[in-house]
């Protein structure tokens, strides 16, 4: 049995707790937390809950930690400091920082001789590793991404900072214009604007603020400026009932040429229930290859990049070839 | 310059050919026929023709040999013979005998010290991927390979060996209900006529043989008795001018659940303009992990299963984390 760890214990820890669940080769171990241990109830029963400040008394009793924290200012000091003690995968997602996050991660695990693996879910993940191949198998090229239709946390976030806003949900929507352009092999150039729009739900205290409140959130610059937004005004109620959720999904879609006239798309897309709960269950996965890489006595920080597939696999290389290939 | 040697110079091998053109770390050394080499004249201008009986002449010149013949009698000869000499690549895809080949191809490359890369291509190679890479994802689960449409060559062949048939085209085409459903997420138990039609034009020289030819299309055990099939009879100027490419591709989706209720679906999907050209992109972006394996020193038989995505990049991995992750 691999021995997991979950360092954190909000929508993502929860997420890698199920997908702990559905892999037989794993157990929970412990789940740390900032909050008073005594004040958390976790899932699964034959788990510890600890406080994080005592997360060192656990290495020799976990093979692979999970640090569920947020990318603005949790993993970038987590991470390094988390892999002297452990081996341990990361969610980190902001894509303009990772080089520097994967050098502080890399030079830490080397130094403890541990695993340090960076930026595992599916965007950065999932998307990365085919972005990757789809690149390497069809090198004269275009590729896209979209996103959604889902929710997204950090635009939410925007929308509830506004003065009056009692709570909102923001849903990132691809146009099926500009999907159709993309699959039919044309390479377009599409700005922002033509690639998604932005839906938002939002509970407001006054009626009187509406006007404001969607003025404020069409201009929001980096978040709303940009997009064609449309805005609901609902009940709480409303919100609670129809926008309770975390789904999300996406596209990653190439079109490239092999010859003259002869053009190919590859397409390869995401619907999902809960978007917590399935990255986790890519972290978990991932998970394995870190605990085997270990095995191997490999350190270093790596990324879905380095990982071959049979080293995710629960079924032995026999099984993969007889049923698989 | 990675140097690549072709063996077999028909649909795929032209279509390896032309991948190698889109890849400006490989250059085509050779390509080996049976043919005579005086009648055989190919693309690439600085490539040798050489006889297939002299092929090993050419062991030092040669850093990957892609082995272009067909997985009935060819491959499971070729491939296990060639490895003496050669880092070879191939695309044998009679999944049922996937475990044999591995085996043969194993042992000869391991006493050589070559690399013998299996089974590359779309399917098997990136579909067999998908499937992989989604199981361990997505561990409680089922999914699901559709094809088409497409041209199936066998299908195709069986047709033109009906008497009276001058030439026929087979297309293999997924029933949209199916794939509906199985997008839903409702995991449906399908018979094989509820996954595929299959579709035929075909050219036979006499009017008066139609029904009979039609007729034992149908009911052809194993190539189409048990799908909806549907027959029709054009002229031979119509079938070069309307059904001349070799256009396929294919669905693999899985869905599944990562706690109660929660629902996840994958989809990885192909629409390609030439079957051959693809297949030969695929197998060319592999061949330079085969050149990389062996550079490190390994040897022994090798699948996509074994593949980390660094190893079939032009690009290096800092650029990759900067730009793909």
């Amino acid at each position: 049995m691999i021995k997991i760890g979950i360092y954190g214990y909000g929508n993502l820890g929860r997420g890698v707790e199920a997908a702990v669940k559905k892999n037989p080769d794993m157990e929970l171990v412990a789940v740390f937390t900032r909050r008073d241990p005594k004040d958390l109830k976790i899932a699964t029963k034959t788990a510890e809950v600890v406080s994080s400040k005592n997360v060192f008394d656990y290495k020799d009793k976990i093979d692979v930690l999970v640090i569920a924290g947020g990318s603005a200012t949790d993993l970038p000091e987590m991470t390094p400091a988390l892999v002297e003690g452990f081996n341990v995968i990361d969610s980190f997602d902001t894509h303009a920082n990772v080089p520097t996050h994967f050098k502080n991660v890399d030079k830490a695990a080397k130094a403890t001789g541990h695993i340090g693996f960076i930026s595992c879910g599916w965007d950065p993940g999932m998307f990365s590793l085919n972005r990757a191949i789809m690149q390497a198998i069809l090198p004269d090229g275009k590729d896209y991404t979209f996103w959604g239709k889902g929710v997204s946390q950090g635009h939410s976030d925007a929308i509830r900072r506004i003065e009056g806003v009692i709570d909102a949900r923001q849903y990132t929507i691809p146009v099926d214009s500009a999907l159709e352009a993309v699959r039919s092999g044309a390479n377009p150039e599409l700005t922002t604007r033509q690639k998604h729009t932005r839906e938002c739900f939002v509970v407001a205290k006054d009626p009187k603020d509406y006007d404001r409140i969607e003025r404020e959130i069409k201009e929001m610059p980096n978040y709303f400026s940009d997009y064609d937004t449309t805005v609901h005004f609902i009940t709480l109620e409303e919100l609670k009932k129809n926008h309770n959720g975390i789904p999300h999904g996406g596209f990653v879609i190439r079109s490239g040429k092999t010859s003259d006239d002869v053009k190919h798309v590859i397409e390869y897309s995401l619907k999902l229930d809960s978007n917590p709960e399935f990255t986790g269950s890519v972290i978990v996965a991932y998970a394995r290859a870190v605990y085997r890489m270990s095995q191997r006595g490999e350190n270093g920080a790596r990324t879905v990049f380095d990982v071959a597939p049979k080293d995710i696999q629960t079924v032995s290389y026999e099984d993969l070839l007889a049923h698989t290939l």
